[in-house]
């Protein structure tokens, strides 16, 4: 890595991290914010994504000598005040750790199916535009090893800041991809040969008698709407078993359970 | 219900209501805001805290006939417009339902374990200061049927107008208390005859392989430090299965698989 100390706000050689807050909104052709120690060591770890540097508070340098040894030797390392880190950011940025990665060219979802192993787990998201649910859910399907998450043209980013920093940096780890149509995405998954299963409230088995296949999909829907019924009448639909009095679970926890139960971890 | 329709922001008789953002941070002497339609429908119907009054939209109270019928006859339903309601309460409100409910004083941990069933879930809490985490914990708690929530004196509020509404009114619903005293409070437990697990990455056995005996007590810690070692040496420690190279679940997620496992739902 390259230190290189920056005092102006306005060094155009920093222009990407420029009131990231506005921006995440806009979307950022290609690039994305990462916060965070954490989540700085999945970037330079992770083989997916390409770090094109760092911006550090210089007080939290001394701290990331491991994490930045990891990086390629001409990966430039902006270093500067707290101050400076404010005016850059545009509000204040207590972590003081923050890196713009690039991705490549979105890889379709028909490419990454074909890539993964004989035995795969994978989820399959439609409808969650809720950035805390979907980097809580990137979170689970690393933790359980999901080897890869698909999602509908309705789900936001996972790149998206906030995202990311939810995952704790899983978001930059979990191969995903994006299908159009859902419909067709189900029947090549059939073609695959994946057990698929939908997670519903009403679902006809409790997911604790489900065993699980070779190649399994979990499906997960929004938790207003749930999933859509055209599609819960496709698959077959699993429950969580909850108090009658009481059946409601955020999307993301259900997911760490259903993720739990479909897991080949340790 | 009683409908008072209310132009002056300032008006003395909706005085709890004035700038609940700031006052969040300074405590209500044993009150708490409830916000939105199912938060309220819980407040109304589950019996452990009493509503003192409503604030609702004017465009939202034709659809609120059926909680609002809930109410006791005398409780005020004060009705503004959209301008007034912001001003209230210092921030721009499109939920639009606030209630001002009130606490008893608060139940001992011991007084509230000697309340429990023969047959008892409850969980132990020690650490957890994130608002998100003590309302999903709640969330979760409610879902699986667990009969109690004990917290020690380092756990933030679930009164938190935040922490009830990421509970979805679970925080109004299942019964807690705070012990002040973590090794006291367990020996207390093991006096009543519970089962004590402590849930930790390190955990000695896989929750998988774990059986419910008739009172369960499940010990929930902060994501980074976890539980207390002192703590851990004493009870028997559990685990949930995860990848070796993403090790890292977040507290609810965690407490929605292990409640969900404890649970006699269904």
């Amino acid at each position: 890595m390259t230190l290189i100390h920056i005092a102006d706000p306005n060094d155009p050689r920093i222009g990407a991290y420029l009131d990231i807050k506005e921006r995440d909104l806009t979307g950022r052709q290609g690039r994305f914010i990462a916060e965070g120690k954490v989540v700085l060591d999945v970037l330079l770890t992770a083989q997916r994504f390409r770090a094109e540097s760092v911006l550090v508070l210089e007080n939290r340098l001394a701290g990331l000598g491991g994490i930045l040894a990891k990086a390629p030797p001409d990966l430039p390392v902006y270093v500067v005040s707290g101050e400076t880190m404010d005016k850059i950011a545009g509000f204040h940025m207590h972590r003081g750790i923050l890196a713009v990665g690039s991705r490549h060219a979105p890889q379709t979802a028909a490419a990454l199916l074909e890539e993964l192993p004989a035995g795969a787990l994978v989820v399959v998201l439609v409808g969650i535009a809720n950035h805390d649910n979907i980097g809580s859910i990137f979170r689970n399907a690393a933790a359980f090893g999901a080897d890869a998450v698909f999602m509908d043209p309705t789900c936001c980013d996972p790149l998206y800041r906030k995202a990311i920093r939810v995952s704790v940096g899983a978001a930059l780890k979990v191969p995903f991809a994006s299908f159009e149509d859902t419909a067709a995405f189900t029947r090549e998954l059939a073609r695959h040969g994946y057990d698929q299963f939908a997670l519903s409230p009403a679902g006809a088995t409790d997911i604790r008698t489900v065993r699980r296949g070779r190649r399994v999909a979990l499906y997960l829907g929004t938790e207003g709407e749930g999933l859509p019924k055209d599609l819960l009448d496709k698959l077959a639909t699993v429950r969580i078993a909850m108090r009658r009095d009481f059946d409601s679970l955020n999307v993301a926890a259900a997911s760490a359970i259903a993720l739990h139960h479909f897991s080949e971890s340790e």
